[in-house]
């Protein structure tokens, strides 16, 4: 049959304008991991820890590839180069550790390498005894076309590969000359000099905030400074605050968190209980903020005076602890803005201000800034300025009051424009809200995440929990707060508990949590709820509260030790590294939290049950060292600091919750290889 | 404490610009599905299909909002709307029916309702007995502002606003005012007219490739026509298929495929079973396509004329069936394009053509045209255009071969310029490779796709391979094939099974897939193996073969049933509908294919051995109607037709290989409702 000529003219200019657009990238570079929201948000890492990068990468056909992963700082042109390496069904993966505390940008390449492509080939046709002379030939040409054409490696490798046309053509026959051209050498000098044929580059350049490590490793103590005077009839100062830092860094805590210390509106000012009416002398929420005395940029008198909070700061900092201060957005309807900028508030037909409310309840002590319509973008700017006051002041870390009732925009741009400044400052947000909305907070820039943890009590709750939160894809950007308690929750679990609750609570928290919290009274055991509520009777956010420190059964030894554990154990010191293990009985939760290394493994085993002993056969994970099941392990008990030897797999526990409701093992894997 | 000025000069123009870009998009809409690698490739759908889209949407704060799916035609400019509602934990979801074989573009909006917010509100206080009198106010306010502002609705919705006010106000007292704002009516006058605050739009818009019916609903027949003449020692030619057509029309196939009909090299022509070296006769390889007599846009002379293909094209469209041609991009050593275009191909250092190889093994009859250097772009140009030449002769499917070996960005760019022109025309890639490759290929815009079924017998292994099939993001844009058998797989199920497992096979393939394949010799149980590999003894892609097509123990009977049942039951026209149920027998797959509706409601129950026969109790889906767990169902036999009732959901059944491996039925749950 005879061929016959198509009539199709479409082979016109569209054509090859199209081949062109469509012609690039022609290795296959997709599902970066991490990437937020097709590179709509930043991922999150912490500064000096391994930044891994993994992507499907393949081409067609069977030629050998490579690839690199790329970064820069987002303020500097060069990028540097991670090499790629591929481990499981075209997922390569790249580990870069960065070592500021900046916004970076990364992006991966990939490209088919011939020289690699060749060496294989002639390894396999040599193997099966085919003549391989074109071969040869072939990667000569190959050799003269790099030494034209590339551009890259040292200077040295440049002469090295330049010589090596010479050194081949020295040799007498193909045998000796392949053999030079196969050594390992080579291969490495091809791998530095050599051409990336079809350079493919991932169409994004994604972001990277890259914090300081307190952004991922902290644990936080808070209390209300107003209580510190230790008699619920005295206002308490920031010197009160001063004498009392001793005790919080006896604790071993981090970070020192204050509700906001700002002047307290007179208007519908909350009474004890949160009563609508208040008696005198009742000191308020100090969430009503600002009153004739200031607002958002002012110190409530009694407190002290900004000299006193200097101090404060300073004295903090000579303890370890770094003060952190609530940014709460309401306001009292005597803060100084709703004469000044009426228009940032909500008025009704008959001239009233719009007090917060969730209908049918009222919130009359409150109103809400506007954050659209006329007080776009003024209010936007001067909250922001808020920040950077304290900011200015020594403060480096906000607890942010219910972001998720303020447009996700403003955090968005105002964290951006704070960090670009600050980029030490951290953010932890205080919803807890429905599971989209607590994300979408960690993806436009909240540092630290106040989480569903506070209500995770049985092992299945508590895996299941954990699991999604150190594997799913939030891992990248959403850094859970584990909250024991906070002045506004009083877990049902703690109030029926009695003290093993509590130890049980604090050592969850403190051992899975990179970041952990205590609002003050928790280790005291503090548990008196409204009848019904998870509320605490007598709340501090009503009164001037009076602890004795010492009580009897309070749990400070408990917390002191695993502030400790936490400080002297790096593998305490990461969040996405936890692995649950089994123990047959469903009240002990019992895990490891390890280093990449593996050369600090730490076992929790945790009862849950506060009123029973538990016990059960749990199975030592010798496999993960690549031990064999009948193995002997040393291992060190981190609470007495006893040492013994656990040999075998299967061993066996009891945890009595009056005794002790948790062990915290060591493992020693190779200590008789290394002593 | 009196306020200290801030020091911050940071409000500055920069300030003013970053918080503008900031400030858009209030309304978070997220996690669009479906959504193609972040948009960088088309879903797919078919025409006359329900498309579904869905997306996380919320926003700040306790305000009602509302959103709505956007799609246009790629070719157009006009967006239709579609309501989204939301159904689950900020989930939201839009369907929209589009009737066009063409490309659409889609996006999603959302926005605050104040008018539907200020309702919940005031009902909430009205049932508190709240005085809601300010809140009228409030509301005559919005309506004043939205007939001022509002630019949407019917020129008759705008009238009956405009009129709305007047109505209010003439009305006495709050109590009749609010009831008139609260009907039904005015909720839904609001949502046509209403404003739309804070409007947000996603911000990709993604690409919809609409295709025809046959994209997702096809049963192909393969067979090679030169063995069509059932005389081994006779070529067959394109007369000798026409005259088949009734058989394979009478088998209810939609699809009748064919290997290379192009001229055959001589060049290293392969002989009968592989061999390297052919004998006289030997017809060749129809995959080493081009000799002397023309390439691939030239007809094996011995085949027939382009008039004779032509007439068989129009006598199959008769019959019900489309042709569809193999695309296969090799070249046999003595193609027209090897002189013609000697940039196109690879050469040796002696002169020599680069034949194809995965060394050791060497593939000399054929040589693998190149795509990139010289080659680009004529090449693409041209093959683009051997596929136009071939559509413009009628035909609109092509199988093509290998895609994987050839870059991803040719499938791309060539599939998207025939489809500019011709939207109908459909490619099923034949790539059996590694899954991101595969996937890789659907994604860049192959219609169909081969798959695994053929290696998925058990009942684990099924199940799996479903469920990620149609219910993983995969099912946004790949529509696997069911091939049962192809000439290069001969599976090792069929080679021990016997007629039974054909059987079985059979109505797997039929009943789990949209699209399945059979080649010739299938429905004739043919199953004789080189040993101990998946391929055909005495291969017919070497040689002519002649079949008894009437041979006894054929299963013509139950292939016809199948596609009987597939073309008058809508449930068995679509892929993603599959659920499993339980059946408690590890041999008996037992699976329902619905229409949305579940108007069409179809089970099968499939013994996978072959050998013994099997029973189990099994679960009758009643909770799929809301009926109870000892409701009657009426169901219908779909093998013989006869009608019955089932009391209760656990029935048992009892197959038997060597009678009937399977079972389908109807279930009419509410027959006795509609009789």
């Amino acid at each position: 049959m005879t061929r016959r000529s198509s009539d199709n003219a479409l082979m016109v200019a569209h054509d090859e304008e199209s081949v062109a657009t469509f012609g690039a990238n022609r290795v296959v570079i997709e599902a970066v991991s991490p990437e937020v929201e097709a590179g709509r948000f930043p991922a999150k890492s912490v500064a000096g820890q391994p930044f891994t990068v993994e992507a499907d990468i393949f081409c067609d056909g069977h030629e050998r590839i490579d690839a690199a992963l790329l970064v820069r700082r987002a303020d500097e042109a060069d990028w540097r180069e991670f090499p790629m390496a591929l481990f499981d069904n075209d997922r390569w993966r790249g580990i870069a550790v960065l070592d500021d505390n900046a916004r970076y940008t990364y992006t991966v390449i990939a490209w088919r390498d011939f020289f690699a492509s060749w060496r294989d080939e002639v390894v396999k046709k040599r193997a099966a005894g085919v003549d391989v002379g074109l071969e040869l030939a072939e990667a000569r040409d190959l050799l003269v076309r790099t030494i034209a054409e590339a551009d890259r490696g040292s200077s040295a490798d440049r002469k090295r590969l330049e010589a090596l046309v010479g050194e081949i053509d020295a040799l007498q026959g193909v045998a000796p000359r392949l053999d030079h051209l196969l050594a390992a050498d080579i291969l490495e000098l091809m791998r530095c000099t050599g051409l990336r044929t079809d350079l493919s580059r991932y169409p994004r350049e994604l972001a990277l905030t890259v914090d300081r490590k307190t952004a991922g490793f902290s644990a936080w103590y808070e209390l209300f400074p107003r209580s510190m005077s230790d008699d619920s009839g005295r206002h308490g100062t920031f010197d009160d605050v001063i004498a009392k830092l001793p005790y919080v860094s006896g604790l071993g805590f981090d970070v020192l968190y204050f509700p906001p210390i700002h002047p307290i509106g007179q208007a519908f000012r909350k009474g004890r209980n949160n009563t609508t009416t208040s008696e005198p002398g009742d000191p308020g929420s100090p969430y009503a903020i600002g009153s004739a005395e200031g607002g958002h940029d002012a110190i409530h008198p009694e407190l002290g005076t900004f000299d006193d909070f200097t101090r404060l700061v300073a004295a903090a900092r000579d303890h370890g602890l770094e003060i952190a201060l609530d940014f709460a957005i309401q306001c009292s309807p005597d803060h100084p803005w709703i004469k000044e900028h009426p228009d940032w508030f909500d008025w009704r037909p008959d001239g009233t201000i719009k007090y917060a409310e969730n209908p049918p309840k009222k919130y009359q002590d409150i109103v809400n800034v506007r954050f659209y319509g006329d007080a776009f973008p003024a209010a936007w700017l001067a909250l922001r300025d808020i920040v950077l006051f304290w900011v200015e002041l020594g403060i480096k870390i906000f607890r942010v009051d219910n972001p998720h009732t303020k447009p996700f925009s403003f955090w968005e741009w105002m964290i951006h424009t704070v960090q670009e400044k600050y980029p030490d400052v951290i953010f932890l947000a205080e919803a807890f809200t429905r599971p989209k909305v607590m994300k979408r907070l960690a993806k436009v820039g909240f540092t630290q995440s106040y989480s569903y943890f506070t209500w995770r009590n049985t092992k299945a709750e508590l895996t299941e929990y954990l699991t999604e939160l150190t594997q799913a894809p939030c891992r990248d950007y959403m850094r859970p707060n584990f909250f024991v308690n906070t002045p506004d929750i009083n877990p049902f679990f703690l109030q029926t508990s009695g003290r093993p609750g509590f130890r049980i609570r604090q050592v969850l928290a403190a051992g899975l949590g990179g970041n952990y919290g205590v609002y003050s009274g928790f280790e005291l055991c503090e548990s008196a709820p409204v009848a019904g509520k998870e509320e605490y009777l007598d709340s501090e956010k009503y009164e001037i509260k009076a602890r004795d420190w010492g009580r009897a059964g309070n749990i400070r030894s408990d917390i002191a030790l695993m502030n400790r554990l936490r400080h002297t154990h790096p593998a305490l010191q990461l969040f996405t590294n936890v692995s649950f293990y089994n123990a047959w009985n469903d009240d002990i939760l019992y895990f490891a939290k390890t280093t990449p290394a593996k050369d600090d493994f730490i076992l929790f085993a945790v009862n849950l049950d506060p009123y029973n002993a538990q016990e059960a056969d749990f199975e030592v994970p010798l496999w993960e060292f690549g031990m064999p099941d009948e193995a002997s392990i040393a291992t060190e008990d981190l609470i007495n600091g006893e040492r013994f030897t656990w040999h075998g797999k299967i061993q066996h526990m009891r945890l009595d919750p009056h005794q002790n409701p948790y062990a915290i093992w060591r493992l020693i894997p190779f200590e008789g290889d290394t002593a």
